[in-house]
């Protein structure tokens, strides 16, 4: 596993996501352009750290945490409300290269999840911490933590204002996720959400769970964003990885027989492979999302496939 | 999903464990008759109700709350104790015909967590409840609750002091899970454990995860049992229905390539099929565990394989 690896400084690739769902193509001009300018100015990041030669594990948590704070997207400062008017965060990353993972979930507090995930994988004999227990890990680690309300936005306000009285809301995502390949061939996965507006408390949905939500190893590198429980009950992630290995299918096709298993409309899957470009495929309405690689691409996109 | 199924009474079968690790063949003679007493008592419980044509979901159910009531195992009272002297519990269930799965996580008060795990599937748009969350849906679905240190038990105190006082400790698991093939042919697994002694607290293992320490399809039921973190970077029960879908591998096969992929010792897993005896393959010292189905197989076993 840790053997001296070759680089290729042409061999980078990274995808972003900003979830995907029903998102309106009716969306106000000025929201859209600010989706997209958010996306860019994440993927551009990404893009000046892998070409500089940064980790696939650093550049995934860096360009997460940058999404998470951006308050367009439902992760970090910008996350939906619960039933009962709070929010509760969850997030997880995998590094490819050794399988390590680590995850949070049930956070009220913790500013940016995708870095405790990165303390519990790398300070921590477990994997996934949860709730009280995570938030105490947090403050031996000296994460930043914030009141629940900072995470709130008037947007999923408004969100939470409708589920409350019943009125008819789409939910439109806005999970995060990154996925991304180094110079040196190293592929690794984040992901990032405050779930689904209404949830139950307590309820933790694919984002935390790898082999769901999110999944990396030496064939692929898998960030998944809709329906959360279909996305767990059909272990997209690892299934992503199970029709390479096994099926001997190029990751395109993987991901296309992942989102093809799940219901009409569940989500999106963004991802990278060994080489090749990036892949994002969703069947619901639009996803945010973002592809790059070493050579030339460079895209953002919310509908068109 | 729900077509009219054929009925074949010869053709149930069912795997039940009391968990896989370093479990000492010096343990007292008395433990040890104890413990296959346990095992035989829940195997012939399940034996009678699937050769009556109860369901795959219900057996499974039903016999985990019965290994969950024994104080031997490390499940429902008998449970391990955390870093911090507590109990947290965490089960799940899942249905082979439907995907459908509910899970419950980080549990202080919940005297059976299995039948709590079938409540958030069946009554909840959710598949996994953590923590108070899932404590106030108990409430709200009249599951009985108890003090958390009814869970205890001298011997989990014992492991625990030894623990606490940096002695030698060697897990010897006992999560327990069972795992069911029913006369019209449909598959269910269910799997409970307090987790590992000494576990900070919030930490949440493999068995509330379905994909790792559960898995339940058309093809397979999979239950598993052994050190949580590893089970959850390899996927290793969804691992078990890819290696027969896409690899074509019988389950046997199947299984023992998931388990091999895991590091030394890391514990086992019991699994049905659509047709064929059970099966159950561990790495690790031992396994407690009972095997039966409806040609005459019958037997438990903690060590030889």
């Amino acid at each position: 596993m840790d053997a001296k690896r070759e680089v290729n400084w042409n061999s980078w690739a990274i995808a972003l996501h900003g979830g995907a769902g029903a998102i309106s193509r009716e969306m106000p001009a000025e929201r859209e352009q600010a989706c997209r300018h958010a996306l860019k100015t994440a993927l551009e990041a990404g893009r000046s750290q892998l070409s500089q030669g940064a980790s696939a594990l650093d550049v995934v948590e860096a360009v997460a945490t940058l999404l998470e704070e951006d308050p367009l997207f439902n992760a970090g400062h910008g996350a939906v409300f619960t039933s009962k008017g709070t929010h509760e965060l969850e997030s997880s990353i995998m590094d490819g290269c050794t399988l390590q993972c680590g995850a949070a979930s049930n956070l009220m507090t913790v500013r940016n999840p995708i870095q405790l995930a990165r303390l519990v994988m790398e300070c921590t004999p477990h994997i996934l911490l949860s709730g009280s227990g995570a938030e105490e890990f947090a403050d031996e680690m000296n994460v930043e933590r914030v009141d629940n309300d900072w995470f709130d936005t008037p947007h999923r306000r408004h969100e939470y204002e409708r589920f409350r009285d019943r009125q008819p809301l789409e939910q439109e995502g806005s999970t995060i996720g990154v996925v991304a390949r180094d110079v040196e061939g190293r592929l690794a996965a984040a992901t990032s959400t405050g779930g689904m507006t209404g949830k139950l408390p307590g309820r933790i949905g694919d984002t935390p769970l790898p082999g769901a939500g999110t999944w990396a190893d030496g064939r692929c590198a898998v960030s998944c964003t809709g329906q959360g429980e279909e996305f767990i009950r059909h272990a997209v992630g690892h299934e992503v990885s199970s029709g390479m290995r096994w099926g001997l299918l190029p990751l395109y096709e993987s991901v296309e027989q992942a989102v093809a298993s799940l219901p009409p409309a569940a989500g999106g899957v963004i991802a990278v492979g060994e080489d090749g470009p990036p892949v994002a495929i969703f069947s619901s309405k639009g996803m945010y999302r973002g592809l790059a690689d070493a050579a030339g691409l460079f895209e953002v996109s919310i509908w068109e496939n």
